[in-house]
C-alpha cells in the first residue's frame, strides 16, 4: 500500500520506518521538501521510502498518517490539502500538547473538544481514525517491547476505516484483542486527555516505554 | 481514628462503611443533618457510625474524606468550614464531572487547573491528598475485586499527609507498591483528566469494576 506520513520527527520516522519494513511504499511529508530529517530517513530506509511536502505525501498516500506535532496538525493538514485527503483513511496519531508553559505540558484543546474532532471537522471527507497517540513511538511499532497484556484505544466515525486501521495495527504486532474501539471520533477527548496522566506517569515510571492494561473485575 | 466523611452518596457510604469495618469512628456529613441516606447508613453501619452536617463531620474528623460530587465539593468544603479542616489531612476523592450536557460527562475544571488544586487553594491550611478518584467505589475498598496488579495514583503537596493516606489505602487492601505518588497537588490534573478516558472505558469494559495496570517495558 502507498502511505503518506505527515511529520518528519521521531513519531513520523518510527512509523514510516515500520511501514517500509512491512513492505509499504511510504512518502514522508514535511513543511518543505528536502528537509534534513526527511532526507536522512529516506537514505537509511532505502527502497520504498521517499519524501516531499505535506501535499506530496498526501497525494501519494492511499492511507495518510498524521504524525505532526499536535499544535501544528491543523496547519499541516491544511497544507496537505483537503482534496488530497478526501475519501482516504487518516490515522491521527497526534496529541495537542502545549509545552509553552514548560513541563508537564497542557493540552491546546481538551474536555469539550479534541484534536481528532477538529481534524474531522476541518476535513469532513477524510475518514479520521484516532489511534496510537497513547504510547511512545517505539511502543507503537513494537508492542511486544512492553511485556504482557496492554491496550491501544481507537475511535472514529467510520467503521470500515477503523477496521482497516485495526488490520494495520495488527501488522505492527498489536493483538486484535488489545485494540479497544471507544466509538465515534468525539471519544478522542478521552484518548487525548489521558495524556495528562501519561506525561506524569513518565516521571514515575522512569521513561516513556510503558502502557496501560485495562484489568477487569 | 475519628474520620469525617463528607458526602452521603455511594462513594461516601462505601468509604465510610469500610472505615467503620476497620474500627474507625466515622461521622458522615451532608448538606443537612438527618438526611435519609445518612440515617440509613448509620442504622446499618452500627457502632462507630454517626451523621450530621458537613461542619459536624469536619469537626469530628481527625482526617477528612471529600466524597461529595465534584461539582459541589467547593461549596461542601466551605460549609464544612476552613477552621475545621485546618491542619488535617483531607483526602479528595471527588471528580469534577459535569453531566449537564448528558453522557459522557465533561469536567467542570481541567487542563490548566483541577479540583484538587482548587480545594487546596481554598483551604491552604488543609493537607490535601488526591486519591481513589480513578476507580469506582467498590474497587476503592476492595482492590482485590479486580484481579492481578493494578494501581492507584496519589498526589499532594504534603509528604507526611501522603504517607498517612498511603497507610490508610494499604489498610483498604492496596499493596504499597500499587500506590503511585505523582508528586504535588497540581498532578491532580492528570488524575482527574484520566476520567475522560475512564467514562469511555466504562462502556467498552461493560461496567465500572475495572482499573488500569501500568505495564513497563
Amino acid at each position: 500500500m502507498q502511505v503518506g506520513v505527515l511529520g518528519t520527527g521521531n513519531v513520523g520516522q518510527t512509523l514510516a520506518g515500520k511501514l517500509v519494513s512491512l513492505g509499504h511504499d511510504v512518502r514522508m511529508g514535511g513543511r518543505e521538501a528536502g528537509g534534513e530529517p526527511a532526507r536522512a530517513w529516506v537514505a537509511q530506509a532505502g527502497s520504498g521510502a521517499s519524501e516531499g511536502t505535506f501535499a506530496d505525501a498526501a497525494a501519494f498516500g492511499e492511507l495518510i498518517v498524521n504524525a505532526t506535532a499536535g499544535m501544528h496538525s491543523l496547519e499541516a493538514l491544511a497544507a496537505a490539502g483537503a482534496e488530497r485527503l478526501a475519501g482516504k483513511v487518516l490515522v491521527d496519531v497526534a496529541n495537542p500538547l502545549d509545552f509553552s508553559a514548560g513541563m508537564p505540558p497542557t493540552l491546546s484543546v481538551a474536555n469539550t473538544d479534541s484534536l481528532g474532532e477538529q481534524i474531522q471537522r476541518a476535513h469532513p471527507d477524510a475518514r479520521v481514525v484516532k489511534a496510537l497517540n497513547t504510547v511512545t513511538a517505539s511502543v507503537m511499532v513494537a508492542p511486544e517491547s512492553v511485556p504482557g497484556e496492554h491496550e491501544l484505544f481507537i475511535c472514529g466515525d467510520d467503521a470500515a476505516a477503523k477496521a482497516q486501521v485495526s488490520v494495520l495495527l495488527e501488522s505492527f504486532g498489536w493483538p486484535a484483542a488489545s485494540i479497544l474501539d471507544l466509538g465515534g471520533i468525539a471519544n478522542a477527548r478521552g484518548m487525548e486527555m489521558y495524556l495528562a496522566l501519561w506525561v506524569r506517569l513518565l516521571g514515575v515510571v522512569g521513561g516513556p516505554r510503558f502502557n496501560v492494561h485495562v484489568v477487569r473485575g
